[in-house]
């Protein structure tokens, strides 16, 4: 009946079993434990390169701080219209980076098209004294709307933004699930192939929406970075006394593929509901990217009844509710913690509305 | 032989009388001196309302400031996506605010619509603790494009602003020329008339361009903002330490009205050369509002050639150059100091380029 | 073996459980979950008046908020020169507050006297332009040296900020272990008598040093402050997705009184201690307060010879290391989790030591 | 008459006439002009190295721009107590640093004693996350007392700075007057002696006290922080659109030696003060350093008659008005434009109430 986030869901019982675990004896503050100085070598094997991890409580810590790292107070970080960064963070990224401009780009599909980036790069006044100087582009993977960036369209628009001289950000908070995305079907994708083999600098590796309790991390591939890192994340508040309960979620999380089978669980149901709900008269599928969250336009009524029936899910944009006499989209989002009955329900209740 | 801006202009002897005539004994320094302690009462009665005035070096200082009364760290400020605040400042704005965020807003014929306000006041997200929380509305007069507001239509944008509870700038940088435009044909709009009666509670006065040598005011139509205003104006460091010198600009400016005088004179060059240039065949006026600014489309051969002869103008925008075989946008500024000739100069030029 | 700090303390069983509990189903995100949602009327009953509770991720975050709730960019922020606020946080009061100074305040016997904050308000500068404005007074309790203020110690102090117009932040990283300290041998403080009661306006309420995993509250005895909270909080990257997993730990903490109980322990364990070690001749006890931070001076001998054992403790400063000839200071901080044989353990090497 | 300060001085006769000059014509602006332009060789001469020039408005503007370039917004800039980095600009270096922390360090006869540094800096916690970084070293040239550093005492402490991975900072409010002062007796200090030859990295040059209409400047010894500062100098609203104004204050300023003379005439009517003062019985000189500041001490009764008769001074400090019945301090200023009649009356009128 939920299918309103992935951030409603519960935690996975092997992240709770580490934190018990981790519950053992006293360990030193601060992140001087051994299971956070464990992440980097961790973290590194995962991504095939040396990494620096800084655990955060947030996304929106993890996106602030990546930002601050890229772009001085008088830069600006090129966007997504509808990404987090550029307007779901209250401010916070020009918090972290002190007054960095964000920039909104115009996405197709999902994705923002290289012509777009180059295009704003172009009028962006780079050298201009009265302009907010391009200092990073900023790419959600998946996106907002679900979409997956493959390793070369990535890697496309890192060179046009390097060549620019900006640094390159991910916002990863459904990084899991954009990964197992691009890995059904006998592909193989890897964690490298579509962060700094494809270019970019800094990640905001998202745990929380896919099992965690409460964690997520800014990797730097850049990890000349990580000094001033250390200072940001410990001014911003994000050095945790226990630091080693946040750690050991980050640790379990990649343990034995962890992270991408409870994506891939995601994934599948919503790829389920995909095709239940696309096979249905009357149900356009307005955006599917292959995650675990899927787009759909409906007639209103249908949205209304659904909602009556108990089923909870967004309106999208939330900004226009669903009214009778009228089509409307409304997001569903899958979980790590959803059974297949749950969609099940989903479509046979749109089905019976349907008719 | 210079159109480029009114920035170039020199300081009119009237304002340099009264800088020498400044220049006279001792006195208090910080703004205490006698010069800058009449500046209140002078202004009010320009403006028939009790204001107080906050002398600037700059005008991005001044709209800078202005917005960081309007609009916490986690505001946003809603203002023409041309306009110096969203995009000429270096990130001014955002810096003196403490991280707003500048919403840009599109403008039609230099001008914001009253939907295009109500719009992003309906997708804003006010009360919705994800988003960067709109607090105030920034308007330019003259726009950027030279258009002027009526005092009826600040009114009705300002309505649409408070309705939403949000504060309202103008950014008055030419509104000297704004006010004189209004004003031929027999017409008689006050200073009050397109501020506070209007809905305008904080104004960017500027004077620099309009024959200052280097003096902006911040006028409080809400004088209850003085007392933030006084800590934020010595933080910005704007509390000269010889403050006489400035005000005595801004006390100038505004004596015999010598402000709309100055002004009146480069909107009637700009009239006549928009009458002269328009009259040529191939020559477009783009966009004229009456003020010191004229946009005008041109093949690009005359652009460059009047260049080659020595004519001084911006092309527009300026991220877009000039080049030959296609028609072009440049911007002509005139002058409080400028003289009939060269206006005519120009005419005359383009007339015998367009045989 | 373990004397450093009760930031290496593990998470109490009963708060472990709570988390456990919590895991059950979905529930909405970002602090809208029914757990969430109920710590405000439970931490209102606690202390006797309406509050309103914002959780956090860390005591930097809890007392950097505070601070930007009380003071503007341009204040000053009066607290203890040896206070985390002042010096532990890496910036982040100057970062949270938009720059405000964070003036040091010397202190006798781990507290403020009187007379030193009056001295400081009367040279503060409020009112004068060129002054960052004394805005707000920030006490520790329990200090940094472990002491403890009366109900009557922080009344008199909160009258003296407020005459001032002050606001009153208490940072009670250490709440719990001053509050029964407050209440052995038969007396009744109060969670209210000690903060609102007394004057206080906002309250860092820590739990993580007392047994929480990770979870802080800045509690608002100003319920107006609430709304503009909201959005700091948020901006901040404290609005966690899963916010049910940190609420139920502020929720389990006070829950039957288990923050007193674990509290009491590590109180009655240090008591032991300082009893033990102060009988111990050469050994001197610098600083105790009735909490669970102890000061002791030994020779440095003696230090390092209990450190070659296996002790671990921190000398205090710790930019003076102990050597060897010189009598030096050492901090020992006992913990909900530690046992009385621990104690003894450290007394018996002492005294063996000592002979 | 007027004692209170060299902030209430005119402007000198040459300064006026190089702004009258500057008016002709038009020129481009935001510093693109050539009076402008011509500013960076002129000085670089001066001080017989390559240096960039910021013209900025305010000394605030100068040290806070200065501290932002040598102290990341987690820094910490070691500054004397006095000085006015430190309690005179309203917040203005935590502004524009992004929210640096200013330490106080204590003077000995007007200076930092090197000890003072060194200890400063041992206990200041460079590398240790927990603490603001120090990262810049701020001394007032000369000091808010009066008092002149040597080259060697500034090498001295530039030195130990530079140990520690500081950047050095001058705050040159009154260079002018210290560098007169330097070179009285046939002494041969230049300007290069007492700052980039002594380990000074980036200088606030100030004009306006001397004899400036409005006039101060960064000066960048370290030329690879100009880019930066090019951004910030914008950001912070100093790029004036009629810089030249400025600009050819700065240029006539140190043209044949301008300044020093200027400098030289206010230097030696303090001197002549002292002199007379000091042979008072009764008058005790607290602080004289050479250059056109004078702390003597007097009865009470006598500071308010003196005032009483129209002599205007400060008491020192401010926070401690003069009152009959105790010895008092005030503070007296000398200024370029003063006559030797103001000083003799001044000496003829404690001479009278000395009796």
């Amino acid at each position: 009946m939920e299918f309103r986030s992935d951030n409603v869901a519960g935690v996975a019982e092997e992240i709770m079993a580490a934190i018990a675990a981790a519950n053992m004896d006293t360990a030193s503050a601060y992140g001087d434990d051994e299971i956070t100085q464990a992440l980097d070598l961790a973290y590194s094997n995962l991504f095939e390169t040396s990494v620096r991890v800084f655990p955060v409580l947030t996304g929106t810590v993890a996106n602030a701080l990546s930002a601050s790292l890229l772009s001085p107070p008088w830069g600006a970080v090129l966007a997504e219209a509808e990404s987090h960064i550029y307007q779901d963070e209250c401010g916070a990224p020009e918090f972290f980076t002190g007054g960095a401009k964000i920039i909104p780009l115009l996405s197709r599909g999902g994705k923002i098209p290289p012509q777009e980036l180059r295009h704003r790069l172009a009028i962006g006044g780079q050298g201009f004294v009265h302009a907010s100087q391009p200092s990073a582009f900023s790419l959600t993977q998946s996106s907002e709307s679900g979409a997956v960036y493959t390793p070369e369209e990535v890697a496309e628009l890192a060179a046009i933004a390097k060549e620019s001289g900006l640094g390159v950000h991910m916002d990863g908070a459904r990084f899991a699930n954009a990964l197992a995305a691009l890995n059904t079907e006998n592909q193989s994708t890897s964690p490298a192939d579509i962060t700094w083999r494809a270019g970019v600098d800094v990640l905001s590796f998202g745990a929380t929406k896919n099992g965690a309790l409460g964690a997520e991390a800014v990797i730097l591939f850049r990890t000349d970075l990580a000094e001033e890192m250390s200072f940001r994340h410990k001014r911003a508040g994000q050095l945790a006394s226990k630091m080693r309960y946040i750690s050991t979620q980050l640790a379990a999380y990649i343990e034995d593929g962890l992270w991408l089978r409870l994506a891939d669980h995601a994934n599948r149901l919503c790829g389920a509901l995909a095709q239940g709900l696309g096979a249905i008269s009357g149900v356009v599928i307005n955006s599917y990217g292959g995650t675990n969250e899927l787009f759909v336009e409906l007639p209103g009524e249908m949205v209304i009844a659904l909602r009556q029936e108990g089923f909870k899910f967004y309106d999208w944009p939330e900004t226009i509710p669903a009214v009778a006499g009228r089509r409307c989209t409304i997001r569903l989002v899958t979980r790590h913690d959803m059974t297949k009955s749950e969609v099940e329900g989903l479509i046979t209740a749109v089905k019976r509305l349907a008719v």
